[in-house]
C-alpha cells in the first residue's frame, strides 16, 4: 500500500512529515502563496505551496509535507514544505467545479457525468447513507436469526404482475427479469424460517416519475411462525431503527454534509387501519392517494410525534393474491404499508401459507395455477404462517436525504430514457 | 411472535413446560410409544407421544411439552406429555425422506424440488456456509474502509466480452445483462477509493458444465492508491481469511453436518509467476489448463502447506484490455488468479488508470473506443493506480463443501436448461 495517512488522521501527526494522497479538490493560486486542497475518502486536507507548476483540479497526487497547525485550515492543520508527486492527470474538466458547496448543475448533467460528479461531497453523501443503511438492515436481521439468501433474477414467468416486466432472451427461450424475490423468499422460509435478501429488482416502469426506477435495490425480509402481520411490523420497526442507528454511526460525515436531521423511530410505530385512514381523510377509494398519504403523515407527526406511520388492513382487492385476509374483517387484509414523511416506503404483510388457500385465491381472481407451479410447490410441502416486507433502498435514501428525485439516491440510475453511464 | 423456544435452547429449560415449533422431520410409530422429531431453524428436537393421530412428515406443528432428560435424544433432552397443534399440513410427499442422513436422490430431482429438498440439513448446509462467507467478506472490507455500492445490472453494450451475454428488451431498445460490475466498480474508486459489491452477474454460458452458472453471485472489490497488484492480493488474502473465520463462527453446525475440514489461510499466500508455473508443469500454452491448476495446487500444498496459491503475471494477451502490464516484463501483466484446491477461484489484478493507456490498449486490440465512452469517462477525470478482484460465491462454496457440481451451492441455479423453480 502507498504508505499514507488519511486527511482525517492528520491532526494525530502534528509536527511530523507525512504523505497524503488523493485528488486535487481545489487549486488556489495567490500572489505569494498557493493552496492545494486534497480530497481523499476521509475528507479534505490543505497543502501550502510556494511557486512551482501546481497540478489542476482532479489531478491525483501524493503530497509529502510537515503537519503544521493552522486554525483556518480544514481540521486545524495543513501540510507545509510539500513535495508533490502526480499519479495521474485529468484530460477533461468536470462539468462544474467540484469544490463549490452548492452543486451548480441540473440533474441530467449530474447523471450524464456520474463518474466525476459523484465525487462532489454532497452528491456522494446519499450513497454513503445508503451503504450505512444496508449495513444496519443486515445487522438487525442477523441478530434476529435471519439467514441471507441469493435468489434468481431471471424467471420463467411474469408472475408478480403481468405488466412492467422486462423480457429477456434466455438461450432462445423467453424469460423475464424478476420484479421481486417474493416467491423465492417465501419458499426459503420453509428452509431457514427467517431470510433476507439485498439485491436488484427490475420494473419496466413506462412512466417518467421522480419516484420510480427501472432497477432498484430491494431490502427484502420474510419470516415464519408469526401469529399475524403485527409481528412482521415489529421486525420492520427494528430494521428501520437499526438502519438509522447505522447511518448515525457510519455516515456521520455525510449526514453533516447534507445538514440532515434524522428521524426518531418510536418504540412502537403508530398504526391506523385503512378504514380509519379513509374516514379521517374523508375519501373512500379502494387505495390511498399520494395526497392522503401526505395528510396521514402530517397527522401522525402532530398526533403521535412520529415521522413513521403504519397503515394496516388494506382491502384485499388492492393487494396481491398471496396476501392473507384479516380473519376478523372479510374483504380487508393483513397487509400494511409504512409511510415515512408523506410517502409509502415499505409494503408488507402476512401471506397465505396453506396450499389450498393459494388455489382458492387464484381461482377467485380467475387466474390459472399453472404459471405458479414452481411457487406453489413450497406450500404443497407444509409452510408455517409467515409474512414479510420490502424496503426500496433508493426511495428510503431519497426520503431521508430530502432528495426531490429518486435518481439522486442511485449511483447510475436506470429509467425509461437512461441506460448509461 | 409465537412464544416458542428453539430446539437448540431446550437444554436450558430442563423440567419446564415449553412450546417448540417447526416441521415434523420424522414420525416414528412404534407399538407402545411414538416419536416426533421436530425440525426448526436451530436443529432437531424429539417429542415422545402416546397414541393419537400423529401428523405426518413436513407437517408444521407447535408442540408444548415438558423438557425431560434423555441421553439418547438429540441434545440430551426430549419433550414429554406433548400437546400438539398442527399449523399446516403438506398435500404432497417430498421426493425422498428428508430424515435420511444421506440424500437418496439425483441432482435433477433435488433441483426440481428445491423448495422442499433444501430443507434437508445436508442440502441446506452449503447455503448457510455461503451466507456466513458473504458476512465475513463484508466484515473484512468494512474494517478496511471500503464502501458498499450497488451498480446497474442492465447495461447499454456488451463490453466485458462480446459473447455470452443475455440480450434484453429495454423499452424497445436493445440492452444487456451485466457480466460483471467491473467498469462501475472502477468508476466508484474515483468516488470512494475502496468499494465492494455483492450482487448477481449474468453469463450466457452455452456449455453445460459442473462449474458454470448463467447467474451467480459475485463478490467484487476494487481499491485505489495501490503500488501494484500485490496490495490487491494482500486485501484478497484478508477477505478470504475473514470469510473462513465467519464460516467457523456462524456456520459451525453446517460445517459439522457436512463433516468439513476448513482450510487454513497462510499469513502470506504463496505466489508463483506464470512463467515459473509453466516451467514447473512443462507446458507453454498462453494459459493454464485445468490439469496444470490441479498440479500447481498439489505443489503448493506439498511445498508450502497451503491450499491456496497465487499465480501472477499472466500474459497480457490472455487478460482483458483494462489489465495493467508488468512494467518490468513486457507482455506479462499485473494480473493474478487465486487457486484453491485445484481450481481457479478468484481473478484479479491491477488495472490501467490513465486515460491515454486505455485508448492505446483498445487501439492495439483493434477495438473502437466508442462503446466504452461511459466507462472511459472515469479515467478522463483523474484516477489513482488501482486494482481489484472478484470471487464467485457459488464456486467458493462448492469448493469449500466438496460439492461435485456448482449447482449444489445455489438455492435455485440457472443454467442452459434450467429456468425454474
Amino acid at each position: 500500500m502507498i504508505s499514507r495517512v488519511l486527511s482525517a488522521e492528520l491532526t494525530e501527526h502534528a509536527g511530523q512529515r507525512v504523505t497524503i494522497a488523493g485528488w486535487v479538490h481545489r487549486r488556489r493560486l495567490l500572489k505569494s502563496v498557493s493552496f492545494l486542497v486534497i480530497r481523499d475518502r476521509a475528507g479534505l486536507a490543505q497543502a501550502v505551496c510556494h511557486g512551482g507548476d501546481l497540478p489542476g483540479e482532479e489531478s491525483v497526487v501524493e503530497v509529502t509535507g510537515t503537519v503544521t497547525a493552522n486554525p483556518r485550515a480544514p481540521g486545524g492543520v495543513e501540510l507545509t514544505g510539500p513535495e508533490l508527486h502526480v499519479l495521474s492527470e485529468p484530460v477533461e474538466a468536470p462539468p462544474f467545479d467540484l469544490y463549490r458547496p452548492v452543486v451548480p448543475a441540473t440533474l441530467p448533467t449530474i447523471l450524464d457525468h456520474a463518474p466525476v460528479t459523484l465525487r462532489h461531497p454532497a452528491l456522494r453523501a446519499p450513497l454513503e447513507i445508503s451503504a450505512a443503511s444496508v449495513a444496519g438492515f443486515r445487522a438487525v436481521l442477523d441478530r434476529l436469526g435471519f439467514t441471507e439468501v441469493h435468489t434468481p433474477k431471471i424467471v420463467a414467468s411474469a408472475t408478480e404482475s403481468g405488466a412492467n416486466v422486462f423480457g429477456i432472451d434466455y438461450f432462445g427461450r423467453p424469460a423475464y427479469l424478476a420484479q421481486s424475490p417474493q416467491f423465492y423468499k417465501q419458499a426459503m422460509v420453509g428452509v431457514f424460517e427467517r431470510v433476507y435478501e439485498v439485491g436488484p429488482v427490475f420494473r419496466a416502469e413506462p412512466h417518467d416519475t421522480v419516484r420510480h426506477l427501472a432497477q432498484y435495490t430491494s431490502l427484502d425480509a420474510e419470516l415464519g411462525f408469526v401469529r399475524d402481520h403485527r409481528e412482521v411490523m415489529a421486525v420492520l420497526r427494528e430494521a428501520v431503527a437499526g438502519m438509522l442507528e447505522s447511518v448515525r454511526e457510519r455516515a456521520a460525515a455525510a449526514v453533516a454534509t447534507l445538514g440532515l436531521t434524522l428521524p426518531e423511530v418510536p418504540a412502537e410505530i403508530p398504526a391506523v387501519h385503512f378504514t380509519e385512514a379513509q374516514r379521517m381523510t374523508g375519501e373512500d377509494e379502494p387505495d390511498l392517494s399520494p395526497a392522503q398519504e401526505r395528510w396521514l403523515s402530517r397527522w401522525a407527526l402532530t398526533e403521535h410525534g412520529s415521522e413513521f406511520l403504519f397503515v394496516t388492513g388494506y382491502p384485499m382487492a388492492k393487494r396481491p393474491f398471496y396476501t392473507h385476509p384479516d380473519p376478523a374483517r372479510p374483504g380487508y387484509s393483513n397487509g400494511f404499508d409504512l409511510l415515512f414523511r408523506g410517502l409509502e416506503l415499505v409494503t408488507g404483510g402476512q401471506r397465505l401459507h396453506r396450499h389450498r388457500d393459494y388455489l382458492r385465491a387464484l381461482a377467485e381472481r380467475g387466474e390459472s395455477a399453472a404459471p405458479y407451479e414452481g411457487y406453489l410447490q413450497a406450500f404443497a410441502y407444509g409452510m408455517p404462517p409467515h409474512g414479510g416486507f420490502a424496503i426500496g433502498l433508493e426511495r428510503w435514501t431519497a426520503r431521508l436525504t430530502g432528495a426531490a428525485n429518486i435518481r439522486q439516491a442511485a449511483a447510475f440510475p436506470r429509467d425509461l430514457h437512461r441506460l448509461s453511464p
